[in-house]
Order: structure tokens, then C-alpha cells, then sequence
């Protein structure tokens, strides 16, 4: 059982994603080496975990390549002992089936698991911009107009019963107020284990805003519906992310930042890498709360992680 | 414009919908006959709205048959002046074209528009039932763990634009916090002009669970993003509704009750009628509220409704 | 330890109070043996505690006479097994020292005890009334824009450390959301144990408002400090309390009704007894929601009372 | 009629108020002549109001000389032209009478004026220190154990009517959830007109707690009560402020920081001057927010003050 909450902070980086295209910043990490040296240097800089998606080395497109996942997680975890959590959320046009296939490949610490179905719209974000430096990106993001993120009962079923086949420990990623109440059925069918460890994703076009209000509110729910028997991190998407980590943090949860979350450091200053975003996490932490950033040793033991000498890639 | 809030309470009665089946109910109307018997009897205990669906009159299964639509509203209309409000939710299995075709088919003054996606889980309603009237109900149900209730942008943009043409004003159904945010987009794309009239719909399985924080929470998030441009309804699902409406009325909100969405009126005890849950409900709105139930032509003045000469049914 | 929270509803009724003067309404219960009557009635119509203020039997002026206080007790308790609560709030105007010493005179089973000092004031109500039955009404009403309801931290110590000599349960009435942080410190600095039994007083003229959204909101930060080692009853002053007090069950609470707080039934119409409200809080909790009412004994087990055998007056 | 809400942050420093001792931080400035220095510096590094105390020049006793007060502000006024806030809250122990005599002595622009009725408890303070700097202070936090902040009815209509009569635009310090209420009350009687600028003060002991679920109630009642006739600042006091500080920024309010409300700048470090608050809040405003620093001259046309030229110390 995990001892929750840890009074530490759990610091993730979302290096990539799936939602922002090569377009949007030239920061964005798109081959192996640029992904696996954003981990590397987001790590030094303070994050305990790593979330990590591939993209097409040429393109830039998000794929679900197994081999790309397999050599990120390991170069990742040759040069560094952070946590390597790979996404099963994958883009918002893949398969369910794709996208748990990393889980018996990697056989990872952790991975992400998205708990219920919205509207995914990243259309809006098309029109921000002229002049597209892949062919694929703007219908990419247009296509979504029409596209839903899938992630059905069924889906949750072979999703977590694969996870827990392979002591993969679920980052339970919440959009909505009612994906807290798909948690607490899918607690109650027996295909997840108490405690938990919930993610709340604000700001995403679909799913519940990015907003102070909303947060309070998911908390409250979750304290209904779990009692003590969860943590939580927020990610406040789309924004610059540091009023509502801070928030997160002065209410006892967690905190993710990352490229794929979030382009820019200051209104209109878009962040230079993943580790600039993680080191200005790490400074607020420190300076404007009494907690301080977790290791990722303190997080494997808070989370009772396998260890990475369970994992395929280590 | 309208001049909102209303005073008195517009009081809507789902008669049938697509979620219950014929054996969790013997009193879920069924056929054109029951359906327009069940409507008007409503109407006459105080229902200023009418909410309809139809079901095959052999099997009871959910259909979106234009023939069934118009009939039921024809006759309806022939016997009372209730507001007829057709669906465009059908039920999860159908295809967004076949829902909205209602309204180019009767032109109604109002309809229902649901305003995102989630999952719709029908399936644990099927434990709870051994012994089926018809062959199809439990596939109905347990198919539902894999299906999404899809409504994406590309939907509302056609089901809100298709209305907007008619001159049908849409009950705007929020079976999650993102759905206001959803609502807002629309309005800020102009598929949908202020004032609106939402629903929030909690305890589907897949969106909001049915508790009274929840029906603060998102009544301060409406607050938030529509002003005073708004009203709203209550919607208590898979519960005995009466606490979570008067509460609705309490906040100045409106209340919708029927079988579609509350198989029983108190505890253990089925409902026997529409009436009956419509009856309950104006009594305590009279006797334990400073509010009163408002008639259909209130309603029709209050939210600006074209009237029904301009109905194709009329 | 209390088995907490309880299944079924603790349903107090507060029978005068001491806000309500004579003119307001002739329902209310003023002399020893009206106020007896009430409180035998009030139990017989299901009431499982009575809460007891008593007045000079002459003028109806709220008083703290001990002997009165004891006959009533004494009365009550020969008549039926009603749990007897004797108020330490008083009147705004009487101080500390008076309103607890009726604890070691009675040794109740509980007694109330309010958690911080609020304005208190009563003098809105005398605008609405011309023709006093009694001289000293209009000024103990007016008098009150210039009062205060003083319960200071030394005060709170004086009144729990006494009750906890007596082996009296108090009952923490908490007027606004401070007072829940005040009732937190009390049980640091160790004059109360664990669990406790909350009242929220809703509707106070100086205290938090009568709105869904605040006892919603009281139960959150309830929550977060006191996590499961509390209950809570709602009291909705100044309103027709059932829909407020419906929330409350709904949300595994308890309520308490009573001519101290509500002097209507309907809209319009005043309660012609306290057991007129109880019976109707009785139908209510049957009829439309999933609990029922408690009985004495339940809530002398579920709050772990000492017994009526270990007070002065049995 | 003032254009709510501000685009811009309206930044408040409270240099030394009358809760912290001259023992718990060297920095506290304590003569007229620090005072005014901490004013200017905190004037120059960004805020636009300063809310002024004064104290004993000897002892740092907090007190309510008019002489003082009335050299702080010209000299202050004399070398910026920062709004200057003089407090009527003045400390615990001092008579009402005494607090507002500033205003008609003053005629300043603002002054703070405090909504309701609480327990202001400074005694747990006490228990920190051993060594005290001064006599007075030990007894003077010890006896707010038995304190109470009154502000009733009776006080406030004093309060504001005496303001208005000045056309010194109130401040209105909201300790806990009634108080919005109460100042609906006074709105009601016509003691105050809307637009009002309202001042959620978290943490103090006896009011609502320092908590991000706390803010964002406070502002749901306020839209409630106030529609989009008022604007809010934060108070965090006891704590490092700048988490609730970016929290009421990112909810469109202002943010009040300073010695009186704030002594250390991170965990375990004493803030060094006001100044350093200030430029600490300046620097996250702009760095981590969309909005920026109001200037004195913006507030002033944002809260339509009279202008400085008005007051009596000009």
C-alpha cells in the first residue's frame, strides 16, 4: 500500500505529446535524440518522471511505433533513473489496441490510462497559424472537428487488466468531473487497485476547463469518492501552467508541465526546451511552497513502483 | 430576447427515452397510443414540456422513425397545448444524421441537443435484470460497454445550425463541466445565439454523477461563462429525482422528471405513470418552495418560443 | 468510537428558540407546559432529539432560568425517551457564564455549543410587524443591530472543557465556514475529542447564507479536516426547510426543523406545532429519499450518549 | 460607474497593520519614519495602494493617533503618488469610534472597512516566541483569546455612511462567507452603492481559512449576491501569499501583499522590507500571468477615487 499523500511533489514532464505540431515551436523534440536528450535534460533539471510519446523522426507526426518507444525508454534510462512513463493515449485518431501495445512491450514502471471519452478538438488550433512546415499538420488538427477520444468501458477494461498483468502502475488521467466516477467504477468491477494515482487535465477543447474553480471541484469529488485512498496532479494545459501547479501543490497534489502541455514559459515567450519549463516548476516550488520536489527514488518508493529492473528496457 | 430568469418553474417530462427497457418497467409507454396517452396525462398534471421519444410498437426498441415522431406530436397537439420536444439523442447506437432529421420533419418549437461525448454505459442496468420481455433488450444494454455517446463539434455544428434554421430552440442537454465550455465554443462560433436554455443532465454513467455538489459546481461554472445569458434545468438520473429538483428550484433552476430518467418514485416503489412523477413534482414545488410551476404558454413567452401554428405538426 | 456516518437521519427538533417573539407567531411554544407538549409531540411525530430553550412563561421573553430549564427536562423525559438538548446559545444578549450552566445543572446527554461569534442580528424582523402582543419585543429585536453573538476561544474553552466534565456530547453549531476552522483548533488544542457532530446554521443574519452552494461547500472543507471522524446535521433558518434539509440527507447528513428556526410550513402559511414540521421532514425522508428517520435509541448508540439514567433530571 | 473588472492587477502592500509584533520580525517598521520609507519603496517597486497602520514610535504598540496617521500620509503623499488606504480596522482592542475618526480627519481616497463580526485570534502567535522585545507584546496577543473583531450592524452603518459623507471609497474586508452577505445587507439599506471593491481576507484565526477551495467559493457567492457589479482582491495572510496571490490573478482579481499579512518570503526566510513582497508579486504577475501591475493613476480611474488633490493631507 502507499503511504498518501507524499508530502513531496511529483514532478512530471510531458515532453512531446500528441496535440502540438512542429509548427507550433521549433522546440518540440521530434527525433529519438531530441526526445531522449529533452528527458535527459528535464530529469537533471528536477522532473521525477518522464511522460513520453514518439513521433515520425522525419515528419513529426505522432505514431505509435513500438520500436521508437522501446529505444526513447532505453537510451532514456541508460543515462538517467527517471521514471519513463509511456503514453497509451497516443493521438486522437489511433486505435485502442495500438495504444496499450507499449504496456507487454516496454513492461514499464508506469504508464498513462484516459479515463473516459470527450470531444478532442484541437481544429481551433489550426487557425493560428499561415504556413504549415509539414503537409500533415493542418489536417491533422482539422480532422478533429469530427474526431471523439475513445475510451469506452471496454477499452478501460483491457487497459487496466493489461496494465495490472504487468505491474504497470496507471497515471489515471481524468478530463471531466465524470471521468472520476468512471475511476470509481472501474474500482468497483476490481480491474484497478486502490490507491490511486489520479491526473486532472484542464484546458483541453472537450473536456473541463483550465480553471481554479474546476480544480477545487475535482479535488472535492475525488475526496468524496475516495477518501484518502488516492493522489492527484494536475495539468493545466494549454496555459502557462505555474498559477494552478502551484495551486495543486498548496492543496496537497502533484504537478505536470511539458511541451505537450504547455508552449510557452510566459505569455507570449514561447519555453526553449522541456527542462526550462521543469527548472521554473522547480524554482516556485521551492521558493513560494513549504514542499519541495520529490526524486524519483522517493517516487518509486511512494508509488511502489516495480523498479526499472522490471521494466523490458533496462 | 428572453427575460430570464423565469419565475416559475418550467417543468419538462421525459416520457419514454431510449435507456430503460420494457422489462425494467411495465409502465414505460411503448406504442403511439401510450406514448400520446402518457404525454397528455403529463401535460395535465402540470407539465409545461413534453420530451419524446418513440419505440417500435411491437418491441419497444428505440427507433427514430420520422412517421412514429410526427404522429405522436400531431396527436399530442390535437388534445393539449403542451410543448412538444422531440429528441435528438436517439439513443446511443444511432447515427448523428438520423437524430437531428426531426427537426426539417416536424419543425418543432423546441428540441433537445446534447452538447458533447462521453461514454454512455448502459450494461450495468443489464445485471440487474434475469428473466427479458424482448430478445433484444439485454444486447441493447450490454453492448453499451463498448459504445461512445458521440456528439463532436462536427455534430453540433450541424445539429445546432439545422435548428437554428427551423427556428427550434435547443435545450442545450451538459452531461459534464467540459459541455458548458463546449456550449461556449458554440457560441463563440456563432452556431448558437444568447440567451440559452441548458440541461444538466448527472448520474449517466460516463458523465457527472447525480450529487448536489455537482449541480452547484455547475451552476457557478455557467454563472462563469454565460452571465445572465442562461438558464438552466435539472435533470436527476437513475435516482428518485425529488431532492436534487428541488434544490434546482431552490437556485432558481428548472426541473425535468419522467420515466425516461426515474424508473421510481420513492424507494423500491416503481412509478406507475408519467403523471405520477409529474404529479409529486408540483406538489412539493408548491408546497415546500416559493415557486410555482409555470403553464405552457408562460414557458412559450419566457423562452421565446415560435409557437406551434409554426409547427409542421400543428 | 461513533459509527459515523449514520445510515439513518438524526431528525432534531428545536421547539422556541429564542428568536422568534410571541407576535410572530401563536404557535409558539411558551410556557413550560406548552413547551412539554411540544417536545412529547414533536418526538411522537419523529424527532429522535429536542432542542430546548424555555421562556418566561408570562411574556415569553427568552430567559436562561435554570429551574425552568431543569422542569422541562424533567417533563420531557417522564413523558417519552426523546433525547433531551439543552441550548447554551442562549439569547444574543445573555452572557457566557448564563448559558452554560445549565450543563452541570441538567448533566444533559448533549448540549449545543456555538463555534465562533457572528453578528446576530434580528433587528430586519422587526419591520415586519406592527402590533406587538408583548412590550419588550420590538426592542430586543432592535436592539440586535448593535449585538454580537460572542463566542470567543476562551469562552469555547470554558463551554467544551465544562461539557466534557458532565460527559456531555456537544453539538458544534457552525454559522459560517471560520467556524469549522475554529472547531479544528478546539480539537488541537485538545478540549474536544473525535468524532464530533456539526450543525451548519444556515441563514443567520451575520452568519454564511441559506443556499445549496454553501452547505455544499461547508461539507467540503468538513472534509478536509476532519476527513471521516465527523457527521453533520443542516439547520435552514428563516425558510421553508425541506429542501435544504433533502440536500442534506442526501449528502449523508442529518437536519434539524423547529419553530427556533422555521415558523412556515408552506410558503405563507405558519406551522401550527413543531411536530406539524417534524412529520412532514418524516414523509419527505421516507417518500423521497433512500434513508429513514432514527429512532432515540439509534442516535444514543450512533452518538455513543451516556444515557438519560446519568442526567440530573431522569 | 467604474469599468469592472480591471484588466490590470490593482497590487495593495499593507506595510505593518497591528497583528505582527516588533519581536516576530526586525523588519516591521515601526516609526512614522520607516513607515513612510516602506510606503515609498513599496510605491516604487509596483504597488499602487498602500494600506497604512500606524504605532507607537517607542514601543511599536499599535495605535490609532490621528496626529500619526495624518504624517504618514502627507509625507508619503509628498514624495509618490501612491493611493494611500488608511485602516478604520485599527486592532482588536480598539473602540469603533475610534477606528473610523480617520476619515473625516484624513478625507482620504480609501480606507478599509471590515464586514462582519469575528473571533481574531492572535494569542496562538504568542506560544512562538520567548524572548519579547517589548512589554506590551506578549499580554497583547495573549488577551485575544477572549477577543472579539466587532463590526455590527450598528458599526457599519456608522462605518460607511460616515465614508460616503467623505466620498472615501471603502475597502470591504470579507473574513468569511457572511460577510459577502452582510455587505449585501448594507447595500440593501443603502448604506454603500455598487459598484464595491471587495477584499477576501484568508487565514485570519476565527475567520475562513488560507485555501484555494475557500477563494473560489468566496468568489461564487460574491457572483451570486454581486452579479458583475463588484471587483475582489485576496488577502493571504500567514502564509507565503503568492500561490493565492496568482490564483486570484488568473480568476480576474486583485492581490494584497505586505509585513501585515505576510512576514516570510519563503519557507523559513523573513521578507526583508515590503518592497521585497511587492517586487516578488510584480515579478510573477508578469511572468507567469497574461496580466500586468496596475498603476496608482489606472486605479484611480478604475475605483473613480476622487483624486489626491481632495484629501485633507494633499
Amino acid at each position: 500500500m502507499w503511504d498518501l499523500p507524499s508530502r513531496n511533489v511529483v514532478l512530471t514532464c510531458s515532453v512531446t505529446g500528441a496535440i502540438h505540431t512542429p509548427t507550433m515551436s521549433q522546440h518540440l523534440p521530434i527525433t529519438p535524440d531530441e526526445i531522449v536528450d529533452e528527458c535527459v535534460a528535464a530529469s537533471e533539471a528536477g522532473a521525477s518522471i518522464v511522460h513520453v510519446h514518439v513521433r515520425d523522426p522525419e515528419t513529426g507526426e505522432p505514431t505509435s511505433d513500438l520500436e521508437l518507444f522501446f529505444e526513447v525508454a532505453r537510451r532514456v534510462s541508460d543515462r538517467t533513473d527517471v521514471i519513463v512513463q509511456p503514453s497509451t493515449g497516443g493521438s486522437p485518431t489511433m486505435e485502442p489496441e495500438e495504444r496499450v501495445a507499449v504496456v507487454p512491450e516496454l513492461e514499464p514502471e508506469m504508464c498513462s490510462c484516459n479515463m473516459g471519452s470527450i470531444n478532442y478538438a484541437l481544429y481551433p488550433l489550426a487557425e493560428r497559424y499561415d504556413d504549415w512546415k509539414h503537409e500533415w499538420e493542418a489536417d491533422y488538427l482539422t480532422e478533429t472537428k469530427d474526431s471523439i477520444f475513445k475510451n469506452s468501458f471496454e477499452d478501460l477494461d483491457v487497459f487496466l487488466n493489461t496494465m495490472r498483468r504487468h505491474d504497470t502502475v496507471p497515471c489515471l488521467g481524468c478530463y471531466d468531473v465524470g471521468h472520476l466516477y468512471n475511476v470509481r467504477r472501474c474500482l468497483d468491477h476490481g480491474w484497478l487497485d486502490p490507491p490511486i494515482y489520479l491526473e486532472f487535465v484542464l484546458g483541453i477543447d472537450g473536456g473541463i476547463g483550465v480553471d481554479p474553480a474546476n480544480l477545487t471541484h475535482m479535488k472535492a469529488v475525488a475526496d468524496e469518492l475516495f477518501g484518502d485512498a488516492y493522489s492527484f496532479s494536475v495539468i493545466p494545459t494549454g496555459t502557462i501552467p505555474f498559477p494552478l501547479a502551484l495551486q495543486s501543490v498548496s492543496m496537497g497534489g502533484h504537478v505536470r508541465v511539458g511541451l505537450e502541455d504547455n508552449l510557452y514559459v510566459e505569455e507570449g515567450v514561447l519555453a526553449t526546451s522541456n527542462a526550462e519549463l521543469v527548472s521554473k516548476a522547480v524554482d516556485q516550488i521551492n521558493s513560494l511552497t513549504d514542499r519541495e520536489p520529490a526524486t524519483s527514488a522517493e517516487v518509486r518508493e511512494f508509488l511502489d513502483l516495480k523498479g526499472r529492473s522490471q521494466t523490458a528496457f533496462s
